[in-house]
């Protein structure tokens, strides 16, 4: 197992509350990329145990981490993944998985402050698997086999300009700049007892606003990653952002305002602590 | 001004009727690759001249070009952008850009196959400009100069897929393998007499499908750079898939079949010569 974290925009592993560079620990420098970290995840597992005797470079919990997978290729973001979820937004559960991107340039660290583009942009945490793999046409079981790692999300979003448009504007309305934070570990899947069932929450302004379980997936990562495998090629890094549970701010017309906090939280995975500052909307064109 | 093309993976310069590969050509070996000589673009016009003192790699017409952005970051797909095929479609004008992604895995080169996901799969082909700054929040007065070049795509999609669920799936239905060819050549800006007025047309199986200008743009290539950038920060090789003008086959109940040939065209950038073969459809989850 491993927990991969970006500490200064280089790969580290996260051992026992404090972090050791990755490229010092192996000799490597090539590892000190945290993409190249992904594509190589097969050989941090036997890495990973060396920190017990190597100097750590400082705790954990002093460091500013960065995005585990600061520049993924690409995004998939899936849509009603919750059954609770489809029936806060009022639609029909869907016939195939819902997916649209969150273009790479949202991706932000576990700690990113986030800028908001209007008075109607909302939380919902989800558990992102990161592909470790180039694969395509990949069967449902051998699924866990090309995917590096799970990490935690959130999709925030702006669903003014998200349902503004037909059809509706998913992929900008949730791609604002670091509406896409996510860390703050890229934690191997043989970390999980049962990587398809992690608790997963997320609090605004310390209120519990979602709580739930990975199992209660609609599409499963094992079933997400045959879909989208079976129409485009993935990549080491890859994204995918599985869906949030029920609970998100939309169903309660409640909004993020600026200075309110988003704790987010999984299983294993740990914490994102966000903040929401005064930000700026789209141009007009 | 200068005239990009990728041969077996490295940039080169087409120049008249041959190519003269851009590391050799410059004595600069990180130039071979595609994406750095798009961030580095503004050298390019002066190295252009060279080519005609140079040793050429060959004649063009004897090469396999790929794509001369193999691997951009980002992709947005602009929907319904010419008045005309909003009309065919049935639609109202969008109030801005329609926006999604094709995701980069299915951009491929000017020549290449397309395997066809299903018997509704459409061509449109597209003005694709090709960023060449990292940039957000630009100007439409400033957008021009962050763009390194135009080029010319198709944006193929498999109506079945894009237009099932709710909302409708434009990124997956327009993202199959190879679905994005792109090329020949990124052409500089500055080779235009006016880069907002293009001719562009497409050609299936011998036949006139799209004839348009891309004076008819609804929302024109500086207004796409600020409405895009006022949301995304964008990248040296980010791909903008302007729109399709009218003439698609989804508004004629005529869509490709395998064998049938796609040429498509636009002034001084030149052609994409596309040939359809069987392919398959996505996993059934």
């Amino acid at each position: 197992m491993f927990r991969l974290v970006n500490i200064n925009g280089r790969a580290a592993f996260e051992y026992d509350g404090s972090w050791y560079d990755l490229a010092e620990l192996s000799g490597d420098g090539m590892l000190a990329d945290p993409l190249q970290a992904v594509v190589r995840h097969r050989e941090l597992h036997a890495l990973y145990g060396r920190g017990a005797s190597a100097a750590s470079g400082g705790l954990i919990a002093d460091a500013v981490l960065g995005a585990p997978v600061p520049q993924p290729r690409q995004v998939f973001g899936i849509g009603l993944n919750y059954r609770d979820h489809a029936g806060e937004s009022g639609v029909a559960l869907p016939p195939a998985p819902l997916t649209f991107t969150k273009f790479p340039s949202c991706i932000a660290g576990p700690t990113a402050e986030i800028p908001l583009s209007g008075d109607m942009v909302d939380w919902e945490v989800e558990i992102v698997a990161v592909i470790g793999d180039e694969a395509s046409h990949v069967a449902v079981d051998d699924a866990w086999g090309v995917v590096a790692g799970l990490t935690l999300g959130q999709d925030i979003s702006d669903r003014a300009v998200q349902l503004t448009g037909v059809p509706p504007q998913f992929c900008l309305g949730k791609s604002f700049a670091n509406y896409g934070p996510i860390g703050p570990a890229l934690v191997s899947v043989d970390a999980f007892a049962d990587p398809d069932d992690l608790s997963l929450w997320c609090d605004v302004a310390g209120e519990r606003m979602q709580a739930a379980r990975s199992s209660q997936l609609i599409f499963s990562i094992p079933t997400l990653v045959a879909y989208l495998s079976s129409i485009c090629r993935l990549y080491p890094g890859d994204l995918i952002f599985t869906g949030t549970p029920s609970g998100v701010g939309m169903a309660r017309n409640r909004y993020l305002a600026p200075g309110e906090s988003i704790v987010s939280g999984a299983d294993i995975i740990g914490e994102l602590h966000n903040t929401c500052v005064a930000g700026t909307g789209p141009f007009a064109p």
